[in-house]
């Protein structure tokens, strides 16, 4: 295991201090003005603590809606609110529009020196989550993942994986009342299991409690209820991305999810970074998503838009680390559904999309062990305990900290930083 | 068959007719002052369509929030709005005070003539979805459904009920966005299936199309992140109930839900009543459930709830109608785990509650074949088509309207009314 990324927190995302030059950043900053991701944040000195858009650049949060209005912007209303919904329901042309301004805004000289002292230092404020959530479905679609537990808990089956895993991308739909920010303790679930062995359920803290690495999406324009959004209509509806940890009590899922999935196994809490990355900011790292093994049906066929200028696929390098160290770094190109499809297929029987949705892609794992995005792969369900400083680990202990963090290729050979995302789990109550 | 039943809405919820005196209902009408549902209205002939908080008198609305306004009342700050959900947050002892409030309202001579003129004939005004849905959840509650589903399905099984199924009430995310006021159209879903014969899967409008008869409860106060709300509790959080029906595409679920449950076979639409019937006009329905086969696990156990005066069940007597035939009367009396039982569970591993929150008890079936909430039940699979004046059907076809009604046991030999929650069946697009 190596020691922490550049891109953890406590070693600092950038190079510069509060109270320095927030344009000061070195060259390749992974939050430069190429990224600008969107969050909400309150000053940590203000008395009613008033949520505000904010934009990150560097180790500053810009707060937006001041910088709209000092410059008499058209995107104030936008700009000047509480949450981001407000600018996720504008759709793709305010997108596009807002952040041409923001990026004049922090580049350009003469508006520089008036979002100046619109700069606060991420040391000074807290940040919040960044969007009302409606609807948070999660999906499967990391091939490795799937095969990976088909192994574990299948061993007799003809494949690892289920006969429809090829042909559609399998998700389900969990507690948006949950969806917490970084930052945000993650106390132990309770609830029944049984082991085999068990003659009746026992009831008590959950003892097989794991993180799941994953990516979240945003939707942010709305669809109407009886009619599919197709796949090339991707852009057109999803904001942007988030990293996100689905925490898992795998003894409380194994108990309850047959027939119906998981429930309390999963809906005690997702954590999401508290910054979004909007998809223009990570035009560099489209790529083509995995071969497909499987002829798809047309609403999901993305072969065409693989050999065109639509791929799918996000080149997105993430890094898991447990009380500081790096204990896995899973490679989203591998995984097999793209979002684009994901989006298709969720709104193929005419379900509706509404603001704030938000889907995650399901565990992320690479075909290596070093790249599994989950504990029960990487101990083998607990076979093989991970070794750590402060002792072995099967799965996690009150008190250990995950952090999800991660980066894209950007223009010109940068970097895009995605927002971390960190949980610390609590007792159980 | 038998005919309508008298709640059925083309027979006339109430013998006074719109014009004449709303005060005037005959004796033991099931939406007299003893019931006092509540819904959102707007005026068929205002422009602005402004929603209004209303409660049901007959075949009358009252404009609640106008009431309040007009006799001084401090719950105009709770009534005056266009959702329930500020009265939802509000808690049991505001609900009970402001129950009390319209109950004087519609009776005491002197209220009533000042409330008269914000009376509206239910002829003149458009019902919208009552409340704002945080999460859904659906439950699996009735023994009868699923051993029904059991022997169809597992038939080599040796129960037909899973392990888990008596000592926990299995239940799953639905998806809030999609839940639509009663009256909505459904569009029939589009998706793919697979049947055994099948080399690979079809794609099309789903061939079986069904419903669930079904018991929502709505939850009012909200609970934190991270502790159980305990079965004692119950009616502190939830605040009533309504009819729902959870249109279901067998051919779309049977295909995707192995390994994670339903998903695209449910998600395209869930209809609810546009009433709410506050849990305190249900006092004198409210009985023991079923009696438990199993030891509960103590979060569980309601033996010395029902043994007491907080018995968990209810006496609904639940009408299912497709184009107007009698098809089914569910006894929601026979379903096993109650909704206290279904509170408890889904927040014993800390998920919060949200103003908002709505969850079904899953399809409502009885112990004998009139009795069963669900065509795939009434039909067995397809195998007994049921024979209507229009011809024999098996699932649902284009323009089919199904209709759920349902009443309850009131004080003094009264019956108290549910609203209805009805839906047609248009066309896939």
């Amino acid at each position: 295991m190596s020691e922490q990324t550049p891109l953890d927190p406590a070693a600092g995302d950038s190079a510069d201090l509060p109270g320095g030059d927030p344009f000061g950043l070195p060259e390749g900053d992974p939050f430069g003005p190429h990224n600008l991701p969107y969050g909400v944040f309150s000053l940590a000195g203000e008395a009613d603590g008033r949520r505000r858009v904010g934009v990150r650049l560097g180790s500053y949060v810009l707060d937006a809606g001041a910088a709209a209005a000092a410059l008499g912007s058209p995107y104030v209303s936008l700009l000047a609110r509480t949450t981001l919904n407000p600018l996720l329901a504008a759709g793709r042309r305010a997108w596009s529009d807002v952040r041409r301004a923001l990026t004049a805004w922090v580049t350009v000289p003469a508006h520089r020196e008036a979002v100046r002292p619109l700069l606060h230092p991420l040391s000074d404020v807290t940040l919040h989550l960044p969007f009302e959530v409606a609807d948070y479905v999660d999906f499967y679609a990391s091939e490795h993942h799937a095969s990976n537990l088909g192994q574990m808990f299948r061993p007799d089956a003809p494949s690892p994986l289920t006969p429809n895993w090829k042909h559609l991308p399998i998700g389900y739909h969990g507690r948006s009342g949950t969806v917490v920010v970084s930052g945000t303790d993650v106390v132990r679930p309770t609830g029944q299991r049984k082991s085999p062995a068990d003659p009746v359920p026992v009831f008590g803290p959950s003892v097989r409690l794991d993180i799941e690495a994953e990516v979240g999406f945003v939707v942010g324009a709305s669809s109407e209820q009886g009619t599919a959004v197709p796949l090339a209509d991707f852009r057109e509806h999803v904001f942007g991305l988030t990293l996100l940890n689905d925490w898992s009590a795998r003894d409380i899922q194994a108990w309850e999810y047959v027939p119906l999935g998981p429930f309390l196994g999963k809906s005690f809490a997702t954590s999401v970074s508290a910054w979004i990355t909007p998809l223009e900011a990570l035009d560099s790292a489209r790529i083509a998503p995995p071969e497909r093994t499987h002829q798809l049906l047309p609403y999901l066929d993305d072969s065409a838009e693989s050999a065109a200028d639509e791929p799918g696929g996000y080149d997105l390098r993430m890094t898991v680390t447990l009380n500081g160290q790096v204990i896995s770094e899973p490679p989203f190109s591998t995984v097999y559904w793209t979002a684009a499809q994901q989006l298709a297929h969720m709104t193929v029987n005419g379900a509706s999309l509404r603001t704030g949705d938000l889907y995650g892609s399901g565990t992320v794992s690479g075909p290596e062990p070093g790249q599994f995005g989950s504990l029960i792969e990487m101990t083998w369900n607990g076979r093989d305990p991970l070794e750590l400083p402060d002792g072995k680990r099967t799965f996690l202990e009150d008190g250990d900290v995950v952090t999800l963090s991660a980066w894209a290729p950007g223009p010109n050979g940068t970097k895009v930083g995605l927002g971390e995302v960190t949980g610390r789990i609590a007792a159980a109550r």
